[in-house]
């Protein structure tokens, strides 16, 4: 029988999604939307840009109120309204009216638990000090903003280096503030392998934003008199200290539970709240959906937190589904991200190489750096693109893309083939669309599918850039194939030069009995240098992404 | 065995592709390109662009020459040498050298057919006069430029609206022409349903191009004195003259398989080389690729032509690995494809309504427009989007999509879905890349397979803009759900006017007796109308697409 009364806690992205989509199913239940905050459905994902004023209309990031819920969908929408406790045994839910204080109970027939993630907040000294601010919903934007009109706000320091902090950084830029990241690991992104991070991190430079990286934030402190920094001094553990008239705190979130746990429903590992494929909870009445919870990694098959709208919103869908009894299943999540900053672009789906060797999953990488369309056409940029797949079978296991062009699309792509347990094989005879402003007759992705093919069909043998620093020069020869043009404008140390076009001719230059690294620019002359070399008799390994992913991983910072 | 000599005849994308690939497999191999014409591996697809001056560098066009080739792939490349024979028997060919007339034969162990196609030329009266041109290479471009020096030349007509007809005209209009489009048919773009070429039609008028549809060339006449046009008085059907100062003459291509049949090789019905999935022709020691064959539709089965550099690049590698003993399948091809003018692009993958009609394929549709990224940030598009799908079990046969950006990737996601046999519940599920300036937390693949989703699970029932001309207004209600100020606008001749925020309360306003269509801009709030209506007793469709298809359909031209 279907609900008479649906009760949603949260109403944003999966909550308002699951509330919209309740209605469509049945005309008959009452839907009750209890939030928190002052508004619902609110674009978060567009604060930063609000912020840096890129977003110039306020408006603009309420997408809906509890009116135009009220009239479109004809929802109960009660804002500034916390639910404190679920009686499950009653089925009921206690709510605290927060201008009021008044509390009262309302039954439900089914739940769906929405309540989203909170920043994480270490307990760091001084954390809590005044200019210090989070980035998650609209008051927190409209505080920024109010401190960022005092002109003595000058120098914004940014603790955490991931999406929200690369974006408010870029945003803080924008508004003329000098900007620095602050990191504790020894990278920014870190869904992304290290040497697709510094291409980011090497943006970032370029652009004037200072970064720190293996810096931990071991105190907040009262500025110094001379720095008449607004906030505060950050003090990193190796003893700098930053002036800061602003700090934003990015160090992630943490899912929202307080409220499932407190009824006894069963949390996972990771700490969100554990769901099935039908996104229902512990308790048969009860659905949870968003950043609360724990959702399967596609690839690894690890529960995993995946606080993202996009996720949020579908499973939102899917949950009133299956509160009306119509089986839809949320089968896992990819983790697909993308984060532009300063026109440069990083976009990544599946498992990076961390997660594999966490999960104990062999793979082999690739790392390719094709132009975003025909070269002959004006405009194209370079794509880097590195994919990751099984050694034997050749089945996508995740990707990851950086560039100024183009990145979105080919991610988008490589998340619908991991998607689909496509291999590399169906990769390289992916038919995508192509005109010389859109893309190649053999598209970047196209591109990746071959080269991975031809490690999995014994083809070519790769090396990787992390891998340089243990060769042994007595037994080995890194061998630049690239034209003398290049070769003059920096290569890699140690390393002799054969351009491609000579190396048939000069073959009796390279020993037999030493491995041959060959690298060119991108890794595809090297590869077939490779050929030449292994057809001949010499052992031979090609440089993956070669000089260019080699210069991005050892030398940007 | 590996072949000793690999023989290929044409050395543009197929041909170029495959050479390359036959060196990687073999450092041994004698591998011998003829090419009938002056140029190899050049970028066809750039030729419009040269043309209009996009493309600046003459050079950029000339990817390889027979030198570059040699270098680094130690290609012989035999160019301006046409084979005018195959002797099966003696496993050789018949070369004539273009310049010279002298005629020799070539042996080869593997012969790979890479002859391409040739421009139609409908036997028009007048169709070879001067000034009249085709696009097809080099010198074709260089001809035209030249034309085009000649200040005289301002008045163009293109014959034929297909992908090259349109980027003609765009790239000519570039220079300052007066260009008129000219075709057969009842629309531009063949590959496309007629409602979402009328998009792009709509475009090349408002850019002031002329267009004459279902207007079929009868004959190119010597110009009039008084129009001084210096190529033809092209006259159509319907007796309309058109002077020319240039003629493009974009009416398709056919294979070019003179060689082939003559030899005796099976010849498909339509016209191509017959080939099996390795790329081999009915002699077993010949294979063909590209444009020369057919291919299966990879989703009605049937054997079709595909004439693009896409498919024949990937086609020539896949038939050096099978020449070679590595045994790789061409599995058929989706016709994916994409064409821009004036910033307007129209892509499309898959099957269209005529095909799947066609081959007897039921299918349903859907159209939507959807904004090309969140629209609280700014520069979002509107994405038009149609997918057509099997009714039963969802599985996704094709897509189109027009608008100014995002379109190439929304066709390359649902061309990878179509090739991974995914279903509108796959693409309803698909996680994409979402962050503000790149899509929405519900990406339109994503709701393209909700509404889809919708009319499998019998959510909601569609009608078509084609089928509204026969609905009965008796028996009928169209009803408008927009609000007053969209309504003011513009709406669909005999509607009424119910804004969805007041359809709860106006029920009684509607007759149980008759079906409602409803519509809205896009067709979402019509689709939540009928949810409350199918709800509520009443019969209630929704116009797919709804106003913005019904006007580009109906009102377009």
């Amino acid at each position: 029988m279907p609900p008479k009364t649906l009760v949603i806690v949260g109403g944003v992205a999966g909550g308002a999604s699951a509330a919209a989509r309740a209605r469509r199913l049945s005309e008959d239940a009452n839907i009750i939307v209890f939030e928190r905050g002052p508004h619902v459905s609110f674009a978060n994902c567009g604060l930063p840009y609000f912020v840096g004023g890129e977003i110039q209309s306020r408006e603009s990031l309420l997408l809906h109120t509890p009116a135009t819920l009220k009239e479109r969908f004809n929802l109960d929408v009660r804002i500034k309204t916390e639910i404190v406790a679920i009686d499950r045994e009653a089925r009921r839910v206690k709510a605290r009216e927060l201008d009021s204080g008044r509390e009262y109970y309302q039954q439900y027939d089914a739940l769906i638990l929405s309540t989203g993630a909170v920043p994480v907040r270490p307990p760091i000294p001084g954390i809590d000090r005044p200019g210090h601010f989070v980035v998650r919903n609209v008051p927190d934007a409209d505080s920024i903003v109010a401190w960022l009109d005092n002109p003595n706000t000058k120098r914004a320091v940014v603790v955490g280096g991931g999406y929200i902090g690369l974006e408010m950084a870029e945003q803080l830029k924008r508004r003329g503030l000098e900007v620095a990241i602050v990191e504790a690991l020894d990278q920014v992104l870190a869904t992304f392998d290290v040497e697709m991070a510094r291409m980011i991190e090497l943006e970032l430079e370029s652009k004037g934003i200072k970064l720190f990286l293996n810096s931990p934030v071991v105190g907040f402190e009262e500025p110094m008199a001379a720095d008449s920094a607004r906030a505060s001094t950050v003090v990193l553990k190796d003893g700098r200290k930053l002036p800061a008239d602003i700090v934003i705190l990015a160090l992630g979130v943490r899912p929202e539970i307080g409220l499932a746990r407190d009824a006894g429903l069963e949390i996972g590992a990771r700490g969100g709240i554990r769901v099935d494929e039908c996104m229902r909870t512990s308790d048969p009445h009860i659905w949870a959906v968003g950043d609360a919870v724990e959702v399967r990694d596609l690839v690894t098959g690890e529960w995993t937190l995946i606080p993202l709208a996009g996720p949020a919103s579908r499973q939102g869908r899917i949950a009133a589904d299956n509160v009306f009894g119509h089986q839809t299943l949320y089968a896992g999540s990819l983790g697909t991200s993308i984060v532009g900053v300063f026109g440069i672009v990083a976009a990544g789906t599946g498992a990076n190489e961390k997660c594999l060797r966490r999960a104990g999953i062999r793979f082999e990488a690739i790392h390719l750096h094709p132009p975003s369309h025909a070269t002959y056409y004006p405009g194209a940029s370079t794509v880097t693109l590195k994919i990751l797949f099984a050694p034997e079978s050749g089945r996508l296991l995740g990707a990851q893309a950086v560039g100024r062009d183009g990145v979105d699309k080919r991610i988008d792509v490589l998340a619908t083939a991991i998607k689909a347990k496509m291999t590399v094989d169906d990769l390289a005879g992916l038919e995508l669309a192509y005109a010389p402003p859109f893309g190649s007759a053999k598209d970047p992705v196209n591109l990746a599918g071959m080269a991975a093919q031809n490690i999995v069909r014994g083809h070519a043998r790769n090396i990787h850039w992390d891998q340089l620093g243990n060769i042994d020069l007595s037994n080995t020869v890194l061998l630049d194939v690239r034209t003398t043009l290049e070769r003059e404008a920096g290569g890699i140390p140690g390393s002799i030069h054969i351009p491609l076009e000579e190396l048939r001719n000069r073959l009796s230059e390279l020993p037999r009995d030493k491995e041959i690294i060959a690298y060119c620019r991108s890794g595809q002359r090297s590869y077939y240098a490779c050929r030449i070399l292994t057809q001949r008799g010499y052992k031979a390994r090609n440089l993956s992404g070669s000089y260019l992913t080699w210069y991005y991983a050892c030398n940007a910072l």
